[in-house]
């Protein structure tokens, strides 16, 4: 096991019923911002929920923030929150949104020129606003860590940054909140967390097992519950597992210890940047080809994956790592995410320019062993063709 | 699965060395009690890294705190820390001394007559002296939660309570500070990580997949890595595995919405404080004679365990039940703990005693469904023989 560090101080509530909890998680009298998204929150009741649970608390908010939420969008926040002296944020929504409000939160007090510098020039947070989420959407984890992914449309970028700083002082996690959301949403955030877990975990034998069996309990509870909460979008019990699953697979505890991977996420990013695929698709694309072009340098791994997680016991051992690489593609693909770049119209002509964007971006050596080299990013778009 | 909280804020520092980042946890300047048990921490050393770590910090220490900390050794800290305005303590050591330093912190500022009433009639903890820990034994948990089990020997009373406010600061779990322990206290530690998790683990089924999923993966590392580190004390990883596995045995997660049971470990107090069994052995006594009694009642978890943590796959149901239980007993034998209450010489005429003292401390209604009452229990005594 690698030596590490590991805390994680946001509170989670989890449950039906459980906004209900909420003004006794914000301190008394302050002036707090809620921040959303497109306005499903609106429509499905939830902002009722919330506005209900605060009762006379001195409230405004700000909507649209989208998703890859753009630092020209929050800025607009900034500006409103520092005018009206907010000491309190509440994000509800799903990762965007939480995202958004972590630069929100740490750019309202910056002191520097331009709040950009915190996400561009890894500018250190030296404070935030304190902040709370209401989840509505499983996916990213980051209603349970200090990191964010910010977009800046002018300069084409789209970049992570987080702080110790940036946890969340509570999340609400109440599956109940998910239930309106459509299908693409729920499948995608299958998706996400699924490969989340496996860029902490499809790497090489770290002498880890505890993390690898964490890991290997959250694929298999993703792939258990996965058909069954998108076929039955009201089936509690089957969301909430997801719910606590895509908290599980990004909050700091599989990948402490153990090598981290993150190459499908990278490259999958320039497909969302480029061509504007879901966060989601662009992970069920590059994951197939990666671990196919990958396969040698992670064939430990992969067989425990094909073993643990698909009951792929006996038989020759590399036809075992091909069959579990075909199941994951399949996986993805009975979820009605599609796994090929030809699915999104992105042909073999396409390639040349993302490994540019790529190239522009650092993105020049990438995985665990950072082997994954322009040349092999090329070579793992080709395989998703 | 049931709503819940859940928060830890808990810092850990795990892995090699990491004792030397002590002095970066610690508020520079602050008055430091180290708190340690028997002296062990002296002689191997740990205690000497420590303080080389520490530097120039003002320090003071306290030792002496004995297995099963008691009240009459921590009230003498309390005042020694109370005389000497310490502002930080950091236990050094293993459960015993960490659960007695959450005491120490929760009396220093006690403003009532006697801080036992934190424990005996839970009064509430309202503020409670900062601490981190050294931790050198792997088994309790105690390194990552905020409970803690204080013993009163002029009451004959072993009683837990717990805070928010006495999670540790930090944590450092550096494994190689346990290579010199005993085989008998690496054993007890195996078995206590192991019972910690069945009693979240072993109740009935409640649609919480990722916590099963957890529990028996902790479950089946501790199966894969004891035997080892008993064998091999010197083993990084295998001992690695164990502390992390431990730890996360009983931080809160994977009990977080899930029913619980803990009818062992009451069972098991009552042989710890009548007859001095380890805490440990008593655990291994108790549980497979537990399972069996309750066999019912647990039949579907119980089954869920056989397949998943024994890969007892096929055959009769009622059958690989019972070999999970079997194979549960004689893991706990092969680690060289006892199972039988004739190996620590308790007889059939000792039983009347103990249920008698179950009564007397109030533990008429064991277990996740309350249906452990005192008969029961007693009917557990007697297939423990």
């Amino acid at each position: 096991m690698q030596n590490f560090t590991f805390r994680n101080p946001t509170k989670i509530l989890f449950g039906k019923g459980q906004i209900q909890e909420l003004a006794k998680e914000i301190p008394a009298g302050q002036r707090v911002l809620i921040t959303y998204g497109g306005g499903s929150v609106l429509r499905n009741g939830t902002m009722d929920q919330v506005r209900a649970a605060l009762g006379h608390a001195v409230v405004s908010d700000f909507g649209g923030i989208e998703p890859n939420p753009c630092y020209e969008t929050l800025m607009k926040a900034v500006q409103q929150a520092r005018e009206t002296g907010i000491e309190f944020l509440l994000a509800v929504g799903g990762g965007s949104v939480i995202d958004g409000t972590k630069f929100i939160a740490a750019a309202i007090p910056y002191v520097g020129e331009d709040p950009w510098d915190l996400v561009g020039k890894k500018a250190p947070v030296l404070q935030a606003v304190p902040f709370g989420t209401v989840l509505t959407l499983p996916a990213t984890g980051s209603e349970m860590n200090s990191g964010a992914v910010i977009t800046r449309k002018s300069l084409g970028a789209k970049l992570a940054f987080g702080s110790p700083l940036l946890f969340p002082r509570f999340s609400v996690l109440d599956p109940a909140t998910t239930f309106s959301l459509p299908p693409r949403q729920i499948a995608n955030g299958v998706v996400d967390a699924f490969v989340h877990t496996t860029e902490q975990y499809l790497t090489y034998p770290a002498d880890a097992p505890l993390q690898d069996r964490f890991s290997e309990g959250i694929l298999r509870t993703l792939i258990e519950v996965g058909p069954v909460t998108l076929r039955e979008p009201q089936h509690y019990e089957a969301r909430a597992a997801l719910v606590w699953s895509a908290t599980l697979a990004l909050n700091g505890l599989i990948g402490a210890g153990v090598p981290q991977d993150w190459a499908t996420h990278m490259i999958g990013h320039e497909l969302t940047a480029r061509f504007g695929l879901d966060h989601g698709q662009s992970l069920a694309v590059v994951l197939p080809a990666l671990l196919t072009e990958c396969l040698e340098a992670k064939r430990a791994k992969l067989l425990q994956y094909a073993e643990r997680v698909w009951d792929l016991r006996s038989g020759d051992e590399a036809l075992r790592v091909l069959q579990a690489i075909d199941s994951t593609r399949a996986f993805f693909e009975s979820l009605g995410v599609k796994t090929r770049l030809k699915d999104y119209g992105i042909g073999a002509g396409d390639i040349a320019g993302l490994v540019a964007a790529l190239e522009a971006h650092g993105m020049v050596r990438l995985g665990e062993r950072q082997a994954v080299t322009l040349q092999v990013s090329r070579r793992i778009l080709e395989r998703a063709l």
